[in-house]
């Protein structure tokens, strides 16, 4: 069954591994927009960790001579697609793109606080070389940073009253990622987590952004409502596509794409939904075992191994890829009602197949 | 020398430590702002910890039997007497009185985590209770809701176009906070901080929601700039003495009316005015041993005695309050181009008495 299911993945990854294009159409619009908002570090110490963090500038703060990975910029480029898909013109969306990469990597510099990782595309996270305090504090620069650079919607012959409700819309969300994250952290001393709250947990911690993305991108194409609730449908669902992969990844995805190791989310005891999976399904000895691993504070290798086990016989691993295609599809579904260019729907359609299918 | 300091502050006291009519005036429509804005306890679990933070709920999250102190709510009120003083109306500046004392408490929550205090206004610290991570999220919970509090404006017939003012003034200010903040991680570790560098940093991390209060509150009042320019240069001042103030009581404040020890903040290596004008000044001996009891890492109570004979020796305890009561001068110089009603001309200078004198 669970060699099904790895297979079944394999053939899919084959197919949707592939970075889709939007991607790469507006990777140097989302960098140039980041650059012109983020100030120099002269102006502030806090910009030099932001800086560092946003993999610009190394240790030292200066120019980084090997490029480092500095993620996909997920969010910005759904939310320029978004704009691009109805008016054939994303200009408009570009302050609010390098806003919500801005807040996405705030919450990545707490994040890594709170879950004490040493470690982020493959380089040691801000607090891990400067300390609690100052990370908080650049965490939170980063965070105002976003901010300012959304009010400069309002230099895109943008209507004041929009540029309000862009910048609620883009509150709300953050706020609601917040939450999610609090919800998260909740979770970590329980073991009694159902699937429906582990789908609410993501829903904000992960899914909001994702929506705002998509809804801010429509918003400043279009004034019809039914549209922009469309396209923030299908944030929902990318949200719960990407997330449910990424628990997919953690626990079973290839070392070298993914630069950590196989079972890394269990080694650290996240309680991913693949594991959330098994807490509900579980029962007699593999249930005992689960309660006693997840009760431990530190997993050895022999622990990792029997998770892995139990995961395996209750159909973890299936499943959950089943769970993030039948999301896909109903990502797709959300944006039939609208009335796309064909170039657009084809790459709605490999973005969605990327996120249910990659392997990095 | 420093037996007149002691006296004259004393004298001063005696005139300048009653809280100003304004405090009490604004209180309850504070309060009710605050209340009407932040969101029950039972939507999510960051706001039970952001409810016991503002003294609202004990631990268990319910309703405070014996009312806390819940500070004077300076910033608030300073915006709602700006809007009032020029138009006999506050109510357009409640959300953003309601949003400064949202961002201050944020930046309370966050400080307590970076300063490893365990305790504020007599009450266990949020981190101290639940723990850095879940501290972190409250914070920033707490920093959305101003935000979001603050967009509120707009349902106040106040022009899209200003609230998008208002609420860059806004962010701006709280990331010069953030900024100030930083400044001030870095003194930590330093010895040759100048009197120059460290007016700079209360500046921007007392100085600038100060500025800001009254700045926005001054500008929902009136559409003239130089009136509101005004009002910002006597919120800088304010910020100032505020803060050498609150420096001096943090050594010689009364035990009493503080609820914490003389000297405490010597006991804590805090390098606040007092001290730095100390290691500026001092030589010889004197100097030798501040740099050597601020270079360990646990004061004993021979050097916190030790410190304070320093401050004595050069002067520290009155050149501060001079230097208060020099910024209380310039902050009463800055607002006479205004023309006030003779209420809130007194209202000011008592005010700017209560600030320069006050005792808690």
């Amino acid at each position: 069954m669970v060699q099904d299911g790895a297979q079944q993945s394999q053939e899919s990854s084959d197919r949707g591994a592939k970075l889709p294009g939007m991607f790469s159409k507006y990777k140097s619009s989302v960098e140039q927009e980041l650059y012109r908002v983020v100030p120099s570090a002269e102006d502030s110490e806090a910009y030099r960790l932001l800086r560092y963090h946003l993999g610009w500038v190394d240790q030292q703060g200066s120019a980084m001579e090997t490029l480092v990975s500095q993620g996909k910029a997920l969010r910005p480029t759904l939310c320029l697609f978004a704009c691009d898909a109805l008016t054939n013109d994303y200009s408009k969306a570009l302050p609010a793109a390098a806003a919500l990469e801005l807040i996405h990597n705030f919450s990545l510099i707490h994040d890594d606080i709170q879950d004490e990782d040493v470690e982020r595309r493959h380089q040691p996270t801000v607090w891990h070389l400067w300390g609690i305090p100052k990370a908080i504090s650049a965490g939170n620069a980063m965070q105002c940073t976003g901010d300012l650079a959304l009010l400069d919607v309002a230099g895109k012959e943008v209507a004041p009253e929009l540029v309000l409700r862009v910048s609620g819309i883009m509150t709300e969300s953050y706020l609601e990622m917040i939450q999610g994250q609090c919800m998260d952290l909740d979770f970590e001393s329980r073991t009694d987590i159902k699937a429906e709250d582990y789908l609410s947990m993501i829903a904000c911690k992960t899914g909001a952004l994702i929506r705002c993305a998509l809804e801010i991108g429509a918003l400043l194409a279009t004034e019809d409502e039914a549209t922009v609730r469309a396209f923030a449908k299908f944030g929902d669902c990318l949200g719960q596509t990407f997330q449910i992969r990424d628990d997919y990844l953690g626990i079973w995805g290839d070392e070298a794409a993914l630069g950590k190791s196989t079972g890394s989310d269990i080694r650290r005891r996240k309680k991913s939904y693949p594991v959330v999976f098994a807490l509900e399904r579980a029962s007699g000895r593999a249930m005992d075992d689960l309660l006693r691993i997840y009760g431990q504070e530190e997993l050895e290798e022999d622990d990792v191994q029997r998770v892995l086990a139990v995961l395996d016989e209750v159909g973890s691993q299936e499943h959950s890829q089943r769970f993030t295609e039948a999301a896909a599809a109903r990502a797709l579904e959300a944006l039939k009602p609208v009335s796309l260019p064909q170039w657009a729907q084809t790459e709605a359609e490999e973005l969605v197949d990327f996120l249910a299918r990659r392997e990095y």
